[in-house]
């Protein structure tokens, strides 16, 4: 009989879409949110994400970040819709021995990130487990003509991200390899959910497609591929390599760290397609806001993913992150 | 330090809202759903349960019933509130040697639970734990004036449930004792969330508190005198006991089954409060609608909760389940 660590996490996902009823939700399931037709100029938007112990909590991790992180990675899904946060529901699954100082710590962590990108936790709820396992729900409004969803994809769009990217890979490695630094593993810990960014991209209108970078930049383009019938040439000179790339080279440099850009998960900004001629006008907005956007290729009829260097194109393998299945990293 | 299984979970919920912003939820934390004001006519109502392994998944339960009691529980607190779901989100934390045939049952299960009462699953997230941890978000609409809190109760108001009491106990005792019977186990694996009811009773506007009994009896009328200034006198020959109650009693004779339904949890039967003229009329209306309504006590004035057998007057103790702390079954 066949496991789930056979068959990875996103095979998973496609069964339980097979034994789900239609349902109300104006997007597939798969997207980053749920879109739920409730007034005749809203959506809501409904996404759950969880974490636990084994496979989110890395060594040096303060239940403070944790909590911070269970809040950024659900608002995260709501910023890539272009939505406006109405607030939180956290489950706490906690082994019976957590002292009380974790619990508040935890508590105090997720309700800074929460209020911090103007939204509350409105409720939860506390169980027993044997390890710990946290839960949360966020959700919020869109307008309808401003919802951003994943599929809509043109060839000759532009594929662009609003931030650097690696950032999170490299906080990875400061932990594995014992490089000391809170500002290395910040941007692992505590991730930024790109809410502003979103509303201004939804404001403008033009974007065809848009997806938060959680599963890595390999894994979202192949998902992205997959329900467009287009693909993709990644300009590796174009990509906006974070700055603390160089800093954990500059201590290991014998570590291939090129890869962290590509395939690892974890930097949470936004992935999305526009037409060429709205980018220059959508990164001026962004930037009049304290925001950022980086052209990083462009949207190709031909149903491959590249990788260009100079002259060379070579396929861009998916590497990202998939839970049940083997680790890349 | 003080650990979680020192103090219980009550009290890690009530840690948990000292750390909490205030927020946009006009009802406090800790009701069955919160309520965020979306419209001049809605509530948006929102709840989050999570199950896990350990201490929710009695031995003989299917992956089906599994997923159809994590709707189920959920569905119950849009009920407990007068509510109408609009829609729920699944996580599903499992181990890698999950089977694919675990999951697909699994999600047929919660299909079906959600299906049946007339809403469904628009979105999830499945991650590897080492567990099985499963948590559910049920989201819905109530008209603002037909919300029904759990502070509101009036002292000479009748205490009321909308079924039988016992049942889910007299399953737990079937799992423990081996006693054979689907038929005895199904009201505790597979729970009916009371929707038709809570909606019925909302429209009465008449109805003074409202909560499941997820945590049986005495626990949640301990729960409601917290926060309301009253207390209870709960008559002991009203108690509607379950028929599954006297199996139990006949096959093993020297078993205690009347704590069972007095303190076990997972019935999922709306207690309420509401004035006595209001009690046969709401009575019949549910009636209609295939429903019922049992009247179990009153409210009184002294903030003491008591048991009335007969002219006897005996405190009712809070021996209810509760997560981290010691078990009383």
């Amino acid at each position: 009989m066949k496991k789930l660590s056979d068959v990875g996490e996103r095979a998973a996902i496609r069964r339980i879409f097979q034994h789900l009823s239609k349902g109300f939700t104006t997007v597939p399931i798969g997207d980053d949110c749920a879109a739920i037709d409730i007034s005749q100029t809203d959506y809501l938007l409904v996404t759950t994400d969880m974490i636990s112990q084994a496979t989110h909590i890395p060594k040096g991790m303060t239940p403070y970040q944790i909590g911070w992180f269970l809040v950024a990675i659900n608002l995260s899904d709501i910023a890539a819709k272009g939505g406006t946060p109405l607030g939180l529901v956290l489950s706490f699954g906690l082994p019976r021995n957590t002292s009380e100082k974790f619990l508040t710590d935890l508590t105090r962590g997720a309700d800074a990130c929460a209020t911090r990108y103007g939204t509350t936790i409105v409720g939860g709820d506390t169980k027993e487990t044997s390890e710990i396992t946290l839960c949360g729900t966020a959700f919020g409004t869109v307008k309808k003509e401003e919802f951003m969803p994943r599929k809509g994809i043109r060839p000759g769009n532009i594929v662009a991200v609003t931030g650097t990217l690696g950032k999170a890979g490299a906080g990875y490695l400061a932990v594995k390899e014992n490089i000391p630094g809170n500002a290395l593993r910040k941007p692992l810990f505590e991730p930024v959910p790109r809410l502003k960014e979103g509303l201004v991209l939804a404001q403008q209108h033009g974007v065809t497609s848009c997806m938060d970078l959680s599963d890595g930049l390999s894994s979202s383009l192949y998902q992205l591929q997959e329900i467009n019938n287009v693909g993709f040439e990644i300009s590796s000179e174009m990509l906006p390599v974070a700055s603390e790339i160089s800093l954990v080279k500059k201590k290991k440099p014998h570590l291939d760290v090129s890869r962290l850009v590509l395939h690892f998960g974890g930097d949470y900004e936004l992935l999305l397609t526009l037409p060429p001629e709205l980018f220059e006008k959508t990164k001026t907005v962004l930037q009049q806001w304290g925001a950022d956007l980086f052209m990083i290729g462009k949207v190709t009829r031909k149903k491959t993913i590249l990788l260009v260097e100079g002259k060379k194109k070579t396929i861009l393998e998916n590497k990202g992150y998939e839970h049940f299945k083997k680790r890349y990293f």
